[in-house]
């Protein structure tokens, strides 16, 4: 579809979500970029034909919320410029289907707030926030980068984005304890489901605590709070991610929980070769350059290369990537 | 009970465990500490009179494993002596009852190799075996280590002792799937439940993946293979440690999981207090110190003092590992 | 003085600086903040007169240079448009007399170089650059990040900010011989002098090493291509250091180095204080915060508070660097 | 030569080193191993006839002291039976000619204070000291250890081993400040010049700091008190090693550096192929596969292959180590 940029007025402003609205796959969307844009000389670098395409393939499939600009959505560089006008497109195309976070994260406070408020002003739902991460933050430092940010944007949800690879923070459970009391804090992107485990009684009914797609079996079937997860497989195809949630559903009412296993069972091998020897060390030196491979293997959206300085990874390292993607793209045809 | 040491005669050797046979709870022992032994002058510092004591309750309580010598069973600061002398007296007083595995990491294969081959003539069923720890190991190290140790100990069951900040190593998940295939590794001691579920295809059948006692109710839901766990509270009191073993029994015949998921959710409101705010960075370098004051604090067995080097920490750490030793202990009263 | 902003004119673009202009002794300079400048709440943080005030007082004591928008600098916490007044501001009043050069680390490639050409725009003359760090760089990476922004920006030369710890990048001897081709790379601003020694050999000609002026004397009298250094003392009284350059640049004449070496000793002990016990890791945690303290405790020049998020630490390391800072300026007034 | 290992009597005591015995050219020995010592099968790996013939080349060629039994000496991967038998061969090899530290780094303080007065015993002169390293070190741990080490065996002198990646501690001044009053601490290996600049001030006259012999030169430019230093390039042809010691006493004298400079230029071209592209984390996962086969390549003397489980190294690196050892030996026949 052919995406036409114009000038918007100012939406009605929602009024701020709670933990109880968020339910349900939620998935990651990457900023799609244009042929070339591993190059520092693409200044406008957004395929926003694609991302409409996109984010019209998720809603229509059944998607329940959109979380967009983190790591895989290219938060770390795309310019201010991209920013906005992807946050644009976005939420005018979303069109108020879902609920859409949108990240702020910078590298301060204060450039977090002047984009959260802007991105408040175009009616998105959320901020999907890390945090700055030039210095190695403190637990004091973190909990107030919250608060702040709750303070001066009171309308604007937060989803924590708890990557501690990122952000070089453990995210330890005092800090849990402190920003559930912040209302603006209605959930929390985990990487890890132990440490989502961990901190389930210390946000219990303030915070919707959402582990990925892979996890997602395991957290439904240990707490029934446990009814929201973010998917970064959605956009390799959406209907293993739809027909999870759906069978976690059925589940729930059944009891028989098998067909969600053998789900997530399958959603492990397709997305193993993704991962190299190396670790969670090594995956995160080419964490963003992977999953973009990964997802233009699926074939299912354009998503086009990684922006620099992040777009470069070694052949074998992308060969894995790819095979991860066409494995997802193999699990959706059979899904149908 | 005091214990009298003495000569032994070599065991008849039972046959190399299989996956099959690690099930239910099995508790982390520490070697007590006689009064003194936090002291580089005490040259023996077993206790090992409360050892047995500690070693009959946990069998007497229904415990279904024994596994020692890891960080907190002080592995690393106790003298090879010590370390005999306990495995025998362990061995011993264990009498074939339940299966015990020792710990015998070393700084190298062929250290390690001894060790395990001592245990092994005393009778003991398995090794829970880290990495050396001078340099960082990578993956073909790693995996070479596993296999050497089989090879040289092929009657010797091999539990992975999978803990990332002290052997400093990921355990990644190609990691798994090549010691899967070593006959002698038949479990693996997780601290994460995030890496066990990600590695769970890798090793079904091969591997008893065995979680926390904090995660064996989210484990136990989610896969049927997930039938053991490793609990370090059970020496702050066997009974919420046997009674979670068996509600997870119970509810897997009758679907109703709300009593093993209530007594999880006490568990993590005991030991909450023992990590302190600076995470699992800050943890680690306490570990041993905060454990011990916490099983202390619990009363139910005498462990004593953390041995040299490991024994210092500040007043604050160790208040809250006191109050999860106590909130342990008021669980275990009510768990009656 | 009171610094008034203005529209200005394009200024007559000088030719690109080599390794052999950058010499003697630059001037870290933090970037003013008003008071009340810690909260988020403050849009316009500048404190332009104070600024306008350092510089002057730096270049009339002596000052051979000046590098700013580092980690003291503030990159990380001036919002876009302070940093591009505050450019304005440092370029118009250095007005040519001596070279400076401006931070553009940002989160990529694109933001770095739009931010130099402003830069250059200005008349800045270098940009003193470390990489993107939300995910950890690779070798192949980092080099072409550099590669990158000399081409988009040829005019720019380029001193490499080599801090380890903020950038997460080792900065290892084949990274330093494939950057030393690039023209545009004149110096590097070392952390470390071991680091700075292994590369010598690999840069000479071609990249100005820079130690730290507490490293100068060190450097200076193993080579004789140390010939400048960085001083983020020289704001806590700028005299000490040009007493050091002039010191170094006699005892190479005369070859008596006692009084460089009690200069370097004395500005040891200085400096001392403001090292927390927890080595490089815990000071790398408040290090903006540290070094703004000491700095305004000297009293030479008004610098503020340090920006959100990293404007909070314990009260015993704001002590250590107030006395830091006064230790600083009693030496200078012993230098007079 | 052949050597006869022999039961030994009792050596008269000599008195405990001081700082001011710490001159010179101090060989990094590694511990010879026969071939096929990289099997775990071979339960005594020690070629002592091989390290009989270098102690004595050594000793001949005019090193002033031995260090062995750290990192390369392979502290780590030796049996302790293999430990005492080349402690002995070596004590009484060198017969008093030259001081010599052994390495009794062990995993507490126990097992190390034994090891250092087995050490004693046999008349060595110190002990080449790191810090247990399973878990993290902290600072009034790590004083402790030194401490308790010091009052059990006070006749032993002490170099403490400051390798912040092998034993997870950044020795941060604090350390060195409260360690320099401990009488028999008298020296320190540093692997950072940075780092002993930075404590120099602190341990002056009471601990002797050893920089590498790639950094001497710099060392003894800026302080007289930096009169020693290691060498791991000693055993790949002493001769370097020691022309370089002497060229730094004869600038001493003379006030001309220029051959010391030169020479050391020279080292540094020599061993640069043996660091990886990686940086020093990826050095630190093969730094003793590395050292050896670097060692071997140079061909002086005959060290074998590295002990498990260390002994394995991807063959690009394997190259680089032995180009390394090829072009010292080079250099060393130059240097006749």
């Amino acid at each position: 579809m052919v995406y036409k940029e114009r000038t918007r007025t100012m939406p009605t402003k929602r009024k701020l979500m709670t933990p109880q609205d968020v339910q349900g796959a939620w998935a990651i969307m990457p900023t799609s970029a244009k042929e070339g844009a591993e190059s520092w000389r693409m200044t406008d670098s957004l395929d926003l034909d694609a991302s409409v395409d996109a984010i019209n393939g998720l809603i229509d499939s059944g998607i329940d919320g959109i979380l967009t600009m983190g790591t895989y959505g290219e938060a770390a560089t795309l310019t201010l410029d991209e920013k906005k006008r992807f946050m644009a497109c976005l939420v005018e195309t979303v069109a108020g289907r879902v609920p859409c976070f949108v990240g702020t994260t910078t590298l301060n406070t204060r450039d977090t707030i002047e984009l959260t408020r802007y991105a408040a002003d175009l009616g998105a739902d959320g901020t999907m926030l890390g945090l700055p991460m030039w210095c190695t933050p403190t637990l004091p430092a973190a909990v107030r980068f919250y608060k702040d940010v709750a303070e001066a944007c009171p309308d604007m949800a937060q989803c924590i984005y708890a990557n501690p690879e990122a952000f070089r923070f453990d995210f330890p459970p005092p800090f849990w304890a402190q920003v559930a009391d912040i209302p603006q804090v209605v959930s929390a992107k985990y990487t890890a489901i132990g440490q989502l485990i961990q901190n389930l009684e210390l946000t219990r009914g303030k915070v919707r605590a959402m582990p990925i797609e892979l996890d997602y079996y395991a957290g439904a079937r240990i707490d029934d709070d446990i009814s929201a997860f973010w998917s970064s497989g959605a956009v390799c195809g959406p209907k293993p991610t739809i027909a999870l949630r759906d069978e976690v559903a059925r589940a729930r009412e059944t009891g028989d929980w098998t067909k969600a296993k053998a789900l997530t069972d399958k959603m492990w091998w397709a997305v193993t070769p993704m991962f190299p020897a190396g670790g969670f060390r090594e995956f995160s030196m080419y964490n963003i350059a992977i999953d973009k491979a990964r997802m233009q293997a699926a074939g299912w959206m354009q998503v086009g290369p990684a922006r620099p300085p992040y777009d470069m990874m070694p052949d074998h390292i992308r060969a894995g990537a790819e095979t991860a993607g066409v494995r997802w793209a193999e699990m959706a045809k059979e899904a149908v």
